[in-house]
């Protein structure tokens, strides 16, 4: 059987999530496909709207076959590592192509742009070097220090755009982790990963969605741009757990736990670097909201992202010692699989003998500290839902098993 | 100038303290009242009702004329820990006579009973010792261990009742501690310290006034109980922060943080010993109330105070280590002021040049690590607050100066 592999945050699953899944399927002629999916927190830093359980429903009702979670010391993590993760795990599942979507829509451009990247690796990590020593981000940095280095060659690709920079690191390391599996573009149409406000009566980012759940409170608004399943699940999750996750439910949680941490043990966070422990501390007082605080502690220095995935890794006490524990070298702890067709599940006991990975159902099958870090993870993402309903929710983790689709 | 100290929680101040006030300047002719308090958290691991700076109100209303505050480290610890930093207070203060209530209302049994168990220690020691093999709790096994060791002489007094052991206590710090201060005690009257219902027109244990302000809200049952300013201070606090301050406030931030921490981290906290760390992680998750948990946590190996005090520790994460820093020997590295009367102000004119030990007026005057933590307790007992009003009494406790009375 042919798969195609997909990266996916589905959050939450919606027709523009559906046209790059379909498209993925025509234009790799698979016939199973595989989705990596962050749990409970992203690569933005931020909450998953809704469970991955909702998530997955909705996913495996859009037509994926077997999906599988991005554990957080993955998805939570810049471009780089993120993607590694995702293609490692992609690999493991033995994915022939991993189709992403992309600003660009020309998979030769990724090739040619990793080739160029690979042989003047040398005067990239100086520029880049030389741009952040003016203050800069990361990502800024590095796209300032691409037209430095592209400008009287042809511009290979804009790494301005986000999906652009996802699918160039998903090619490196393709080339770092896989002998076989090949990528794949498709051409974004139409919403912009950014944009804030629904466009189309069809087609809207998923930003402009929960933005429509969150300040508007709006159901209607978003029927029309989710398939049915999508639209079903955001219905019941909200009926059932009262909330959407976003930060600000859990502004509390952080405000207590930055106040209550004593500096030195800021500082062991993950990336908690360059004395942010004491920022952290300064600015969390003044702030009222997450929104707030993100403002006073935002600098040139940083970006968004980078201070928001900051952010959970404080929120959820995840060391530097920990994440090097977790992001170790040699084989994956396990993948922990979420749901699967019937298809998904023909494939899975086809390829099952030569898995090198524990692939497992529950929770409680797992060992180690992956395992310990994993369940830390869920609990605190439950943190939100209502005291009454979170007990029983803390301990279904442990039981729920893997969703079935047809 | 003659000075009686009385070590309080006034947890709110009530008739019954305002009686051993008034008796215990009678009884000691004293000039000056010089109180120690309990800030934000008390002996029993619990927060106070109300900050201390209401109770500081209500105290000097009612005739105190120095307040002073019994900082984290010795408030929130077992009876001999707590005693020893309230004599340490007083005596540093130059107090003449602490005077606490008891039940027995006999100063000669008290300092009997310490001249018994000073020639008897080795015999003490090892009755408690074995009792505590038995698997019984500090106070239980000390309790069994009194009744063997005096069963044959005259009961000196009864350490089954919670304010004879403070009590004794004091009488212990003041051998330790002073050269100069004496000891002297009223009788408890009427309403007794575990009462849960109001049972008297006038007096009410401070537990069954909580009580009546938890679970029945009612303000008319505690009106005749209260002197009219602590009544006041109590009105007026719920109006602005919307909220009495009790452990369910607080458990979702103390669910939170058992759930976020690594069983490594938590067996770092102050009295968290014999593997308890596990059995916070076990029984929390299970939990969807403070009540609930304590139920599931209680064993007969640990009293409910003892339990309480560790939930504290666990919600302010004060390590063993910086515990062991806080409570190291040497001079106090300040003690706070938290009110004064004009002749509470005459009077620490008057002993200013003596005073071995810093009197600061505001947090910002402190230095060093018990300055930190000291905030960080403030800071912890805040995040009760609803968010809107949290960010500015969080700037706030920085500038407070002391509350000048009559």
């Amino acid at each position: 059987m042919k798969t195609v592999g997909l990266v996916v945050e589905y959050n939450p699953f919606h027709n523009g999530h559906l046209y790059h899944l379909t498209k993925s399927k025509e234009q790799t002629k698979a016939d199973v496909v595989i989705a990596v999916m962050s749990g409970s927190f992203l690569q933005r830093g931020e909450p998953a709207l809704v469970s991955k359980w909702q998530r997955t429903n909705m996913a495996l009702a859009g037509g994926v076959d077997i999906l599988v979670e991005l554990p957080y010391y993955y998805s939570v993590q810049k471009a780089q590592t993120f993607a590694e993760g995702a293609i490692r795990i992609l690999n493991t599942l033995s994915v022939d192509t991993v189709c992403f979507g992309s600003e660009s829509g020309d998979i030769t451009s990724f090739y040619e742009l990793h080739e160029f990247m690979t042989t003047h690796k040398e005067e990239w990590d100086n520029e880049v070097k030389k741009e952040m020593s003016k203050g800069l981000s990361y990502p800024k940095a590095a796209s300032n220090a691409f037209t430095t280095l592209t400008n009287e060659s042809k511009p290979l690709l804009s790494l301005a755009e986000p999906n652009n920079i996802l699918g160039f690191h998903y090619v490196e390391a393709l080339h770092k982790w896989s002998k076989t599996m090949r990528a794949e573009t498709i051409l974004r149409t139409k919403a912009q990963y950014h944009d804030e406000e629904i466009q189309d009566t069809q087609i809207a980012s998923a930003t402009s969605i929960r933005k429509a759940l969150f300040e508007h409170e709006s159901f209607d608004q978003i029927r029309t741009v989710l398939p049915q399943t999508s639209y079903e699940q955001l219905l019941t999750y909200g009926k059932e757990f009262h909330v959407f996750h976003d930060w600000e439910a859990y502004f509390p949680l952080l405000q207590y736990q930055v106040l209550s941490s004593s500096v030195a043990k800021l500082e062991q966070i993950y990336e908690c670097e360059e004395g942010l422990e004491y920022r952290l501390k300064e600015t969390i007082k003044r702030a009222s909201s997450f929104k707030e605080w993100m403002h006073l502690l935002k600098t040139k220095r940083y970006t968004w992202s980078r201070l928001q995935r900051l952010a959970t890794h404080v929120l959820t006490q995840t060391t530097k010692t920990e994440m090097s524990q977790l992001l170790k070298d040699g084989p994956l702890p396990y993948i922990r699989l979420l749901g699967m067709s019937q298809k998904g599940q023909a494939y899975l006991s086809s390829i099952k003998k030569d898995l090198d990975t524990p692939l497992i159902s529950r929770l409680a099958e797992a060992k180690g500290f992956a395992a310990t870090h994993d369940e830390r993870i869920s609990n605190v993402y439950k943190m939100a839902l209502p005291p009454e309903i979170r007990a029983q929710s803390l301990y279904d983790e442990y039981k729920q098993i893997p969703i079935r689709g047809h």
